[in-house]
């Protein structure tokens, strides 16, 4: 068998997500599809880096395929695009090591969401942020963002269906910005904002938690004090409910 | 019964067009729906400005609506707009004159056309532009632009389907730029440009062949003087193919 590392580009608006279900468009499903074409076999295998959820999208997720064919790096990427649909999109191939495993062996990932804070935000970026449309105190959220930095026992930001030995992840960096962009003829996109999370690792939902729990303290509903007991001590409650999927990016992934 | 004016704008890519057809989703159809759940009747009329085709966008469409209620505008626009799919949205309502006609009266149309010459374009961008990724010459393109100002018979400009009494259009403006935007987060958009054509009416599909015509012009396939040729008098023979729909917009049509 021969392993490659993909970098995946998708937009997650019509998949249930990346991981491959029983019913249901999925990136990993129309990814194995076209490496199965390629291929010409049916023993083939990927392993995601993350499991963005439905509608989530990626700017850079990456992937381990196993196939039994050897092939080129270029015109793997060449011939996996030609017959992927329109929304994914592979930026890069390489070789990879056998032993290489996309969550296991990552240093850390970034994810990024977007939110509007306008009511009146284009409804061609719909597909692509979320609409939070409150008066926001941002100076504020930016101050429980260098709270989420640091080493900490993230339970009280994870859904429940994925299974894991531990519920501390280290977060390296955690930046809420306003978001310049005039989105081409689109109005302009006023009160745009992106945060962008670096990390360890990510429970299930734990960057739309952190998200939900930013807009609550955004309106004074959440004190800081309450983030960082829960930071340093779970409490079984939930400090704000889980963000839309629209506004939310894998970003990157990295490997040393 | 209560006439007003709205102006829409949407996002044409999940529709079969504006036009209320006997099978599929189109924009009409779902106006309709949310205009007689308001005014609780069947008895209601929408009349569009421009029959948009399948994947077409408008930033500005107006359509004359007949209802048997009165209703405050900005009541009518919100009720419309809570009803309404994330995809298309009432911009504004006023009142109209019964005997307003949103084709008959407009002085002038605007279209503007999205492409992209890189292969590389992000699929983020995929449902707001098309892609034709060769080396066009683009002050060539320009000098036809010029060209299509002016009355002309476009007859060798319109797709078969509507009856019209006359090919003769008047277009005032026709300028191709490149569109610089950085898109957001998405990978930066180069090698964007944008052809915004203002005229006094547009036959089926008539942006859409001068785009296709352009990029001929733009390869050296067709000359210059074959379009001159044909806007003075049709030949029967059309100049380029029909330009994918999801680069056209409808920007604004302008009432004296």
């Amino acid at each position: 068998m021969n392993t490659y590392k993909l970098i995946i580009q998708y937009k997650g608006t019509a998949y249930q997500g990346w991981q491959i279900q029983p019913q249901g468009k999925t990136v990993q499903g129309e990814v194995n599809k076209a490496l199965a074409k390629i291929s010409k076999c049916e023993d083939l295998k990927t392993i995601g880096s993350g499991r963005t959820d439905s509608g989530v999208h990626a700017l850079g997720q990456t992937v381990k395929a196993t196939i039994s064919l050897e092939i080129g790096n270029d015109e793997l990427k060449r011939g996996l695009n030609s017959l992927l649909p329109d929304d994914i999109k592979i930026l890069a191939v390489e070789r990879a090591n056998e032993s290489f495993h996309p969550i296991g062996d990552s240093e850390w990932k970034e994810y990024i969401y977007l939110f509007s804070t306008n009511r009146e935000t284009s409804l061609f970026h719909s597909d692509f942020l979320s609409i939070y449309p409150y008066q926001l105190d941002i100076e504020r959220m930016k101050k429980a963002c260098e709270l989420f930095v640091g080493r900490h026992d993230f339970a009280d930001f994870q859904c429940v269906g994925t299974e894991v030995n531990s519920t501390t992840r280290e977060i390296f960096e955690c930046e809420l910005v306003e978001f310049k962009s005039d989105w081409g003829i689109f109005p302009p996109s006023e009160d745009v904002f992106s945060l962008r999370v670096k990390g360890d690792g990510f429970l299930k939902q734990m960057v739309r938690l952190m998200v939900g729990t930013l807009w609550n303290i955004g309106l004074s509903k959440t004190h800081l004090e309450e983030l960082e007991s829960s930071l340093a001590a779970p409490t079984g409650i939930k400090l704000g409910a889980v963000a839309p999927a629209q506004g939310l990016y894998l970003n990157k992934v990295f490997y040393p």
